[in-house]
C-alpha cells in the first residue's frame, strides 16, 4: 500500500507491504485522517516521546525510532475484511470510525504509533473489530473524521465532573479547547470563558460555545466577570500543553478550583505543592477519549448539536504530509487539516 | 506573659505584652499546646517560608522575620475574658479549642503565626470567639490539645472523597498521617496499607486502624494484597512532604487512581504531566481542617471512637521548647509532646 510514514524523525512517502488482519482484527480502507499535534511531537523530540513512554507507560513505547511507522489515528474508512474467526461486527463496504486503540493480549497498540497497526496515512488500517463505530450515511468523510479530536474534547470535559454551576475557563483553543467548550455547552455549563492569542480561535471558540473570549496579553481570564454576576472561573482546563502552564494556573486559580490537565507536556513541570494546598485545588489529568465519547462525538456531529464546520480545512495527499506537520501550529493554521491517501 | 517564641529563626523565651482582646476576640489561658513539625520548618527555612507565602498565599505571609511571634496553634484552654460587643460564646471560666484562624476584616490571620494573635506556646491567646469549641469536662487537657491535629488528618481524609469501594494508601505516619487512617476507619474503608520508615509509626498505624503496615525499604506498598483478594490501592495519601513524592506517587500509581497531598512540602515538586495523563490520576491538594473536621476530631476522641492515647508523649515547660523543636521528628520522637506554658 502507499502511505506516508516517520522513520527516524522524518517524514516519508512510499509503498509498504499491505496488512494482514489477524484475529478480532479488520481490515479497512482509509478515507481520510486528520492530522493532530501528536504527530508533530514526533519529529521534533522522538527519542525523547519513546523513552518517557517507556518509563512512564505512554502511547510511543512500542515503537522503535528508526524503524517506520505510520502516523494518523484521527481517521475514518471503509471496512474490506476481517481475519479468522471474525464476527464481522460492521458489515464491509460500511464506513467506520474507533478509538486508536487495538487489543494484543494483555496489552494493546495505539493505532498510528505502532509498528503493526498502521494509522490513517496509509492506504489500509488494521482496526480492532470490537471498537468499530458505524458511521452514517448522511455524514460526509471529513465530518466523521473529526469525531476522535472532538470526543477527545468531550472526554477532558467530563472528566472535570462539570454541571450547571460551575464557571469554566478554557486555556487554548486548538482541536481540544473547542471541543472542550463543545461538550460544557452540551451540558449547559455558563459562563464558559475562553483563552488563546490567536483571533481566528478566539472566534472558532465563541462559534464553539464560549461566552467570553480573552487574548490573555490583554486580559486576565480568572477576573471576575461583569455580565455574570461577578462571577470568577473554578472550573480551569488546560489545553495548551507548553510548560509552565501548571504553576501558572495553580497561581491564578481561586480556593477550591478544579483544574482539567487536558494538553500533552513532554516535559517535567515544576509545581509548589503548597501553592496548591493553600488553595485545595484538585487537579484531573485526562488523556484520552474512551468509546463512550465517541459514540457521543459522533451523535452530536450528526445530528448537528455540534457542528464542526469551521474545524475543517482542506485535504492534502500523502505528498503533503511533511509540510503540513511541519506546519501544523501557527495562527492561520487551520484546525484541522486532512489527509486523503487516495490522493497520493 | 511569658512564653516561648521565634525571632530571626531562633526560639527564645521571655516576658511578653500580655494581648488584649479586640471585638470578637476572646482572651484564653493556655493550659496545653502541641508541639507541629511545621513550627520546625520556620527554624531552618523560614525566609523562604514566608517569601512563597507572601507569593503563594500561604499561612506566612503576615509574618516579619526578624519580629517575635509565639507559635503554637494545637491548643486547648480556658476563656477568660472578651472584647467589647462580644456575644460571649462560650463561658468565662470553660476550656476551649478551636480552628487557628483569626479573622480580620475581610482578611484572616493564622493563630501561631502571627505577630498579633500569638499561639499556644504563650500564657495568654486571643481566639476568633465564633470559632471556639467547648470541651466537655471528661476529656483531659493532653486529649483536647490533639484536636487540632486530628482534625487536619480527618479533613485530608475527607477530600479524598473516600467510599467503602476504596483500597487506601497512608504514605508517612506522623500524626497527620495517623489522623488520616483513623478517619477511613471512621468511614469504613478498607483496606486500609500504611508506609513508613520506622517500625513504631507502623505499630501505631495499626493501632489507628491499618489493616497493614510496610516498611518501604523492604515491601512495595503498591503490590496486590493477598489478604484482600488481590486488590491493589486506588486512593493514596502523601503525609511525608518530602520533596520527590509526587512523581514517585505518579509513576507507582494505579490508572484512575486517586492522591491526596496533604505533607507540607516547601520546595518546587518535579511533575511530568504526561505521566499523569496516561492513568488519568486525580490529585486533590489538601490543606487544613475546617470546623466540622474540629467537631468530629472532638467528639471522637470524647466517646472513644478514635483513641490518641497513643500519640501522647510528654509534657514539657517553655524552657524545654527549643529543644524539643530541635528533635521533634525521628524514629523515637512521640507523636507529640505537649508544652505547658504554666510549667515555666
Amino acid at each position: 500500500m502507499k502511505a506516508a510514514f516517520i522513520a527516524n524523525g522524518q517524514v516519508g512517502v512510499g509503498e509498504l507491504a499491505d496488512p494482514t488482519p489477524g484475529r478480532g482484527q479488520a481490515l479497512v480502507r482509509t478515507h481520510v485522517c486528520g492530522l493532530c499535534a501528536s504527530d508533530q511531537h514526533f519529529l521534533s523530540g522522538g527519542h525523547n516521546l519513546i523513552a518517557l513512554s517507556r518509563k512512564l507507560g505512554g502511547p510511543y513505547a512500542a515503537l522503535d525510532f528508526a524503524r517506520p511507522f505510520v502516523p494518523g489515528h484521527e481517521y475514518v474508512g471503509e471496512v474490506l475484511d476481517y481475519g479468522p474467526g471474525s464476527r464481522r461486527s460492521v458489515r464491509p463496504g460500511r464506513r467506520v470510525v474507533s478509538v486508536p486503540i487495538m487489543r494484543q493480549g494483555g496489552s494493546h497498540a495505539v493505532v498510528g504509533y505502532s509498528h503493526q497497526c498502521p494509522g490513517g496515512f496509509g492506504e489500509l488500517m488494521l482496526l480492532d473489530e470490537d471498537f468499530l463505530i458505524e458511521v452514517p450515511d448522511a455524514l460526509p468523510d471529513d465530518y466523521a473524521a473529526l469525531v476522535e479530536p472532538l470526543a477527545v474534547g468531550l472526554e477532558h470535559a467530563r472528566r472535570g465532573r462539570p454541571d450547571k454551576g460551575d464557571a469554566a475557563l478554557v486555556l487554548g483553543c486548538g482541536a481540544i479547547g473547542l471541543g472542550v467548550i463543545a461538550g460544557l455547552k452540551l451540558i449547559g455549563v455558563g459562563p464558559i470563558v475562553a483563552a488563546d492569542f490567536h483571533p481566528a480561535r478566539r472566534d472558532l471558540a465563541i462559534a464553539a460555545g464560549a461566552h467570553i473570549a480573552i487574548d490573555p496579553r490583554e486580559g486576565d481570564p480568572y477576573a471576575p466577570l461583569p455580565a455574570f454576576d461577578g462571577r470568577r472561573v473554578n472550573l480551569i482546563y488546560e489545553c495548551v500543553g507548553q510548560p509552565g502552564m501548571l504553576q501558572r494556573i495553580v497561581e491564578a486559580a481561586p480556593f477550591d478550583g478544579r483544574i482539567v490537565m487536558g494538553g500533552y507536556c513532554m516535559e517535567a513541570e515544576s509545581l509548589y505543592v503548597f501553592a496548591a494546598q493553600n488553595k485545595r485545588l484538585n487537579i484531573q489529568f485526562a488523556g484520552g477519549e474512551e468509546p463512550q465519547d465517541m459514540d457521543l462525538a459522533l451523535r452530536a456531529i450528526a445530528d448537528g448539536r455540534i457542528d464542526v464546520t469551521p474545524w475543517l480545512g482542506g485535504r492534502i495527499g500523502l505528498g503533503e504530509v511533511a509540510d503540513a506537520v511541519a506546519n501544523l501550529s501557527g495562527p492561520t493554521a487551520p484546525v484541522r487539516t486532512l489527509v486523503d491517501p487516495r490522493l497520493g
